[in-house]
């Protein structure tokens, strides 16, 4: 293990041995339909509540990565989950009957490679064999804890993100064959002042661009050097500020950014603003897009940088402004290891 | 590094190289008030709302833990945090202008073991030099967000705990000086149905229960062999509870089993119900009490199993059980490395 400047380069990468994602409808009627393992037609996934379906949207993603990993629940060694409902109950009831050592984490959208994060380094670190990782998000539950209830009928702004109602799950193992895990760099909180709960891209870009600086200056690598650099959901106000702010450090984004908020849905005919969010957005996005050309090969290099705008209501009707946070996974299609000897 | 059933035992048991605790006017109040790094008598902490006050309690915790370990903030590898408010603002906003690199978790009260046990595997597998675990809780913040607000004077049940205004934090390191951490063991949730949202004592027990009989069984020791087994706060009534559950796994508590809960107020004067709860209960109480006599050998082992109720109010609105878990850290005067050779 080399630190740099806080960052967490590691030695004994672990492969993501299995992946999973399930979305909602309009997710599904998205550019990116295709790619998901399931897409669930009925919001409420055949329960009774917001909360309930998205635990249940969790139950199933979880139950398609144990199907295609080949591993049963109660042989994982320790599972990261979250979510954004409040007291993370989407994930705690979604795993309660499983028996899975869980470890409950908290990063707003940012989750999901928070969670790849510790996972990565549970793996490589403390070689626990079968590390897995699982969040969500669901456009009615966060709705009407965020915002307003679905019935109240409220306008969206046009800086607005629609959260998606999706999921992702990967397994990480010792196996030695790719996608893998190279490198993993926790952010820091930037908070610009910014206090439109509205414009959360605006709050999450400086965390993005914070991070992902630190990344490529530490490690000595240029933009260039990966297939793509992929942002959580900064949706489209935020990626033109990334644009901005990564230029003033010297860095040339163009051609190799994506941003998950941006590739989810289809601007023009989807009514979804400035994009998606959601922890969902990007864990789903990398799961069926992302992870497969990783192990394929027609990607050898991506950075996800997922971000996360930790508000709550509560601090926001107090006139607090919004902290931003940022954490960043090196996926390859190599090892690394030769570089290293 | 020995995989014990989905427990760590740490083969480089990373020092508790510092520690601090801040509290509360009735938290001082207390038998143990002397024992704590400070004790504030204002509840607002000079600030205008709980919620701020709460994060505020966090920044000073911090404060003192890095005036005690002489490291400034920004040498810190990463922190992890999390507290009781909604999307864990009392630790995001204690933070947010400090610099380091910041990992959210979310385990209700059980949520300082939980930030321990990753810290230790982060110092310890990745070789971190100074990774800290902060967590607060505040009596008024989480009153009025999971029952009433303190102006609706409502009647509090005979099996309720009392929310500590407290909080506690650690610095880890590789430093070769007591006291040392063990092993850790991360909880698996446990849901026997109850929907008392005031009775979480008893939601706790059964998986402290769990949590604490597989690290003995794993690890074949027997309670007799630790100076004390530490429940987070699980009451009057969950500490009964978990006597009778581990007498039914063979294990007898009786002598050896402190809970931080009960260890908080003095229930004859303080009007306490059931106890303590809260993140920052058995967290002050760890840095305050046990963490000094685990340094000068007047304690020589201690497992501090923390215990969370893993509810939300609206799930206990919806009719759901209330999930429980318990994350375990053994802590010890003696690093274990002899043994191991």
């Amino acid at each position: 293990m080399i630190e740099y400047a806080n960052l967490v380069r590691l030695q004994n990468p672990p492969t993501v041995a299995a992946w999973s994602s399930v979305v909602g409808k309009k997710e599904g009627e998205g550019p990116l339909g295709a790619c998901f393992d399931a897409v669930e037609q009925d919001a409420y996934f055949g329960k009774e509540t917001w909360e309930q379906a998205e635990s249940e949207l969790q139950h199933r993603t979880l139950a398609l990565l144990t199907e295609k990993s080949r591993i049963q629940p109660a042989e994982i060694s320790c599972i990261f989950a979250g979510d954004l409902v409040n007291q993370c109950t989407s994930s705690t009831y979604a795993l309660r009957h499983l028996d899975i050592p869980y470890l409950g984490i908290f990063g707003a959208c940012a989750t999901f490679a928070e969670g790849i994060l510790l996972a990565s380094v549970m793996q490589s670190g403390m070689s626990l064999p079968r590390c897995a990782v699982l969040t969500s998000s669901h456009y009615s539950s966060a709705e009407r804890q965020f915002r307003f209830p679905l019935s109240y009928g409220g306008q969206r702004t046009p800086n607005a993100q629609w959260t998606c109602t999706a999921a992702g799950a990967v397994m990480l193992s010792p196996t030695d064959q790719p996608p893998y895990i190279r490198g993993v760099c926790a952010g820091r909180i930037r908070d610009q002042g910014i206090t439109d709960a509205s414009n959360m891209g605006a709050a999450m870009a400086p965390a993005a661009a914070d991070t992902i600086a630190r990344y490529l200056s530490a490690t000595r690598s240029r933009p260039a050097d990966y297939d793509a650099i992929v942002t959580g959901d900064l949706g489209l106000v935020g990626s033109r500020l990334l644009m901005q702010l990564m230029e003033q450090n010297g860095y040339d984004l163009r051609g190799v950014h994506r941003d998950c908020g941006v590739m989810m849905f289809d601007g023009k005919t989807q009514d979804t603003h400035a994009g998606g969010s959601g922890c969902g957005c990007s864990a789903s996005i990398i799961c069926g897009y992302f992870l497969p050309k990783l192990q394929s090969g027609e990607m050898r290099n991506v950075l996800y940088a997922a971000t996360g705008a930790l508000l709550s209501p509560m601090i926001c009707q107090q006139g607090e402004s919004i902290p931003g946070i940022c954490h960043l996974v090196h996926f390859s299609h190599e090892s690394g290891k030769e570089n290293d000897a």
